[in-house]
């Protein structure tokens, strides 16, 4: 990796921001706002994206294209997630967007081959949206807000990210696929490694990775940081159209010859060997021999990290005839009902029964800890993304990430098998399955907008699990109130709004998914912030933070329920991007330390005051303000990195009221 | 029906009854025990019965085959599912019991499918355990310690039933299956129709049923209360084992050509139409045309209830190249993989997936209240056994049984349709699948038990959430307590220990499951039992119940957890029949009001007395005691209905503790 002085030019990342760029300069740093062509939702945030969306007051969706799955909520343990299956099909039939059943796939390969196209740009409320680079289009993963307002036809404003080349050479080995690909990059620049970049993938060795390949390594640029990751649209990207019967969509597309990177890298495709990531971070990734012998209590294959056919069919390939290990559980996610229909077509389901596999249903899964969760401290293998400690629903988990090889050897044998031994002790060529030259396209599961006229009468089915959004206040020219939190550093949004199978049924539901706020790591935290409400509404208090505040998910519960629940104001050393973002939106001021050793001066329960905070706000003030601590009498020195436009949105309490006073979202 | 005056004769439960009678005459109304030849648990009251056998000492079942399934905790939300699977497979190579991994299917179909043999009697866990009564089996379903006791080798104690002959003549018609024939029973007699009888199945009706469809039928006995189900074993038994590849397992059984029945029913299966029970009980039964045009949002396949490759395959052939309604979720729930396989193999699974299904992993699902709840007051049409208020896991759930055919042609349409108008309108032939000749049997996911020697090395794989079983302190002689809970008549066991995905997890574990006791009537029960404990243990106290105490569901964990919290006598006016025997299995004094208006003379925390208990339960005492109520200062006339044996058990604190004394099991 050699870095450059001089900025980069004649990439495809470069075409594509600059055929959306609607505001702001493509200078690495600099805030821009892009104009979005498609939407991609989920039901664990799309519940609220629609109340936000409704809240816009806006009749129809202005994007090409926008498209609501479902493959979060899957459980249905109760009848909250049905509920929220009906809301959502309402507010498509209301709003003119795609509707994806339940079981019709996870939202990332799903958009691939239904909506995906060349050239264009998609923000999506989840973070692995990225997985759209495949085809050659600019996918951003981002809070749902930002989401809602693209579907209301305005810019997504973003950092301009640096470009950085990944030039890809030869050809995978056998036993060695997509997934050791992006494991490589992870094990060569860790789990920050991409912050503020966007991976560009070019090279002779692309000839030798069919699109789905390239959704792989796509999906998993969200692991290093990457803004996005982008795919030329070649022939590659044709065939993959063609056999999904939309070759008219299909656009050539790559960087000029002459292209110049902010980075480069360089990966020999065939000096690959099977990775995986130990526990419990995509960032531990060592070679499979390396930890052979491991012994296995479960084998999962799926989710948008390896959803493609092929994914599957190796697997089956390899399993075929055999039976698997009786201590494995062998569980298979199929990732979209075309997959799976056409893996039933050709007998790799039959095959993957046979030998003892587990089908589930069509979704994520255990990929967010929806089920599947492994015994403590047993080592489970996933082809899955992350594997953040708990996220399995196991609190003492041991989760690994690799590729569908690395995972069915491992489950014929009951330990962690590096596939080119097992093949060689077994004798088995490596399968190839080719893509499928035209794939089991029916839209059974997918509705279409309906007609205007007819989508204006649709009502929206509200179950008693839809909350409708809280009431934003405006924010107080004096805020005073305790520090009812004291965290420390990489507080992740996790831990401020968990998700898992206890919490994510109520992610329609702020008041009742609030109770869980900041629970992982303070317990008591929400019945504290409800004993400062007053009949006026809840109590002002404030959070500490220390460095890196609200990492992790981009999820905008971790700021809507502490908002919920009274947070005005947040004090930290320093914050991560997408939630300093969503603080903002939902009107809780996001403050720094000047001096960070102030950080050590606060105790929790400390009460904290902010005066004048009309004016310090104001267009064109200084960032600068004092808060006092009213409990030790002492003063601090902090300051706010809020554009005009977000000073504006947080005085209103947030984006939605913003634009309720002033009819113009200040997002700039 | 008409009632005769003598003894039936030459029935074929007779036969079984005779050839397996180890105590006891086999007059209806006597105690009677039987030899077991095989049981089966499931993984839900399974973990319990496990460590009930360990507690028994022995190292290995006596029955010619023990299976543990695991087909109802599979949704594994945390650690607990999978660590429960982990011990039952470890308990299962410990004792020579064989292990069915999740996945391998739902208990009732696999076990007929693998192990099922003419002429023996199976006793199971699970009430549904009659099913295999399809195949000439006595099969009863009773309480985990029961089983335990038969797997040690100890005779099954039941009350001796009536012989209810159901003679079947004709054939079904077009569109009309074996569901319609036990919703036709249900419709005639009720859910409680056939308490302490026995369905036994005779005429040339049986000519048209598949061993599978008669499965169908034997199964749903339970809900018409009765001790089993029992079918001939004749050509269409041996067609079914010959497809298995167990031909040799068969052996034909039929009753005498002039057996007497102590009742007599006759179906003409040419005059039934298709039939469902409306929301809230199995026993609602109506025509389907009578309810026809209602809004439908889901069609579940799939339970024990319709496990056959017909039921699914029926499904696959209506929906095959059509697409399921927009708002219906078309949930297909395959019974066991070789059934799954089967349908893979012969292109329904693809049918199923093309026309939108989700198809989910083998198990019993949403048939349990694990996932799949529909949302509140929307209709949900399922081919299950059972639509309680609130199985399905919603609250205010709408749930309907009926068969596949209803099921499938309402999930086209999106209301409940007839399918005979459905094949009307759409021209379409009825399909009449048959049973395949040889089915894809294969062992992957069953193993077997270990070699005696292997066996005995195996160490029990306790995860955290495995208790062990708690304690059980004998009977004192003076017994006082205040009355925690005072309970209407017809107190279910769902009601004292609910099942649902929040409580069911928790099976293996007594203490956490005991947080849960009696929540679902009096949410403070389990906190004020633990507000009377003292170092000592638990605090003494008593319920007090109306009518027909414990109906429902076998659980003995209905009687274990409120036993774990301090209950020792329960004073009610009168008891259902299989809970009276848990409680006294765990030590709990079951106590009759001689005049039942005593029962409105005592108010909720009242403290009651009753002195001399040792004297009064030795054997051959009077079974008639004094209970003073020392808050009114008044005195109760009360009776137990215990034999001596059960005596010695309720003295003893239960049969473990009473076997750990004397070494000899008191259940007669």
């Amino acid at each position: 990796m050699s870095e450059k002085s001089e900025l980069s030019h004649g990439t495809l990342s470069h075409r594509l921001i600059a055929e959306h760029l609607v505001d702001g300069r493509a200078e690495p740093g600099r805030e821009i706002g892009l104009r979005i062509d498609q939407t991609l939702t989920q039901d664990a945030t799309g519940t609220l994206v629609m109340q936000e969306f409704e809240a816009l007051g806006l009749d129809r969706v202005c994007t090409e294209v926008s498209v609501q799955y479902v493959d979060h909520n899957l459980l249905q343990a109760d009848e909250r997630n049905a509920e929220d299956h009906a809301f959502l099909r309402s507010a498509c039939r209301r709003f003119g967007i795609w509707y994806s059943k339940p079981g019709n796939g996870v939202s990332h390969p799903t958009h691939m081959q239904r909506f995906g196209v060349p050239g264009r740009t998609l923000a999506g409320s989840d973070s692995h949206t990225c997985a759209a680079g495949s085809l050659g289009m600019l996918a951003l993963g981002t809070g749902g807000l930002e989401v809602a307002l693209a579907m209301a036809g305005r810019p997504l404003y973003v950092t301009m990210p640096e470009i950085w080349g990944v030039r890809l050479t030869g050809r995978l080995p056998d036993w060695v696929s997509a997934k050791d690909v992006v494991l490589e990059l992870l094990r060569r620049h860790g789990v920050k490694g991409a912050v503020n970049r966007v991976l560009e993938y070019h090279g002779p060795g692309l000839a030798g990775l069919s699109a789905m390949d390239r959704h792989v390594i796509a999906n998993m640029g969200a692991e290093l940081g990457a803004t996005t990751s982008v795919f030329p649209a070649d022939d590659a990207v044709r065939a993959f159209l063609r056999a999904e019967d939309r070759e008219s969509d299909f656009r050539e597309l790559s960087a000029a010859p002459d292209a110049v990177y902010d980075l480069d890298e360089e990966i020999d495709l065939s000096a690959l060997e099977p990775l995986i990531a130990r526990p419990s971070s995509p960032g531990n990734v060592v070679p499979v021999r390396e930890v052979a012998g491991e012994p296995v209590g479960q084998a999962v294959i799926g989710s948008s990290a390896n959803p493609g056919l092929r994914d599957f069919a190796v697997a089956a390939a390899m399993v075929r005839g055999r039976q698997t290990h009786p201590a494995v559980s062998f569980d298979i996610n199929p990732t979209s009902r075309e997959i799976l229909a056409d893996l039933t077509r050709d007998g790799a389901t039959f095959d993957l029964i046979a030998a003892g596999a587990r089908i589930h249903q069509t979704g994520c899964l255990g990929c967010i800890g929806m089920g599947q969760a492994p015994a403590a401290g047993r080592n489970s293998l996933r082809t899955f993304p992350r594997n953040f400690p708990g996220r399995s629903g196991t609190e003492d988990d041991a989760v690994w990430l690799c590729s569908p090889e690395t995972a069915a050897a491992s489950a014929l044998t009951g330990e962690i098998t590096d596939p080119r031994d097992w093949a060689r002790r077994e004798d088995v060529p490596c399968p190839r399955p080719r893509p499928p030259a035209r794939a089991s396209v029916n839209t059974a599961m997918l509705e279409p907008p309906l007609p205007p006229g007819q989508a204006a009468r649709v009502e929206l089915e509200r179950g008693p699990n839809i909350s409708g959004l809280p009431d934003l206040d405006p924010l107080p020219d004096v805020l005073e109130g305790p520090v009812l939190l004291k965290t420390g550093d990489n507080v992740s949004t996790d831990e401020i709004s968990p998700a898992g199978a206890r919490a994510l049924p109520y992610r329609s539901n702020i008041p009742k998914l609030a109770e869980f706020t900041f629970t992982r790591i303070a317990p008591h935290y929400p019945r504290r912030a409800a004993e400062l409400a007053t009949d006026g509404g809840p109590g002002a208090h404030f959070v500490v933070g220390g460095e890196n505040y609200g990492q992790g998910s981009s999820r905008e519960h971790a700021a809507i329920t502490p908002r919920y629940l009274g947070l005005r104001a947040v004090v930290a050393k320093s914050y991560a991007r997408i939630h300093w973002q969503n603080l903002a939106n939902f009107g809780v001021l996001a403050l720094e330390f000047t001096d960070p050793d102030d950080y050590d001066r606060i105790d929790p329960g400390d009460r904290l005051r902010l005066e004048g905070l009309h004016a310090a706000l104001a267009p064109g003030a200084e960032p600068r303000l004092s808060l006092r601590n009213t409990t030790k009498d002492e003063t601090y020195a902090v300051r706010h990195r809020l554009s005009d436009g977000r000073r504006r949105t947080v005085l209103a309490g947030g984006i939605i009221p913003a634009l309720a006073r002033e009819d113009r979202p200040n997002t700039g």
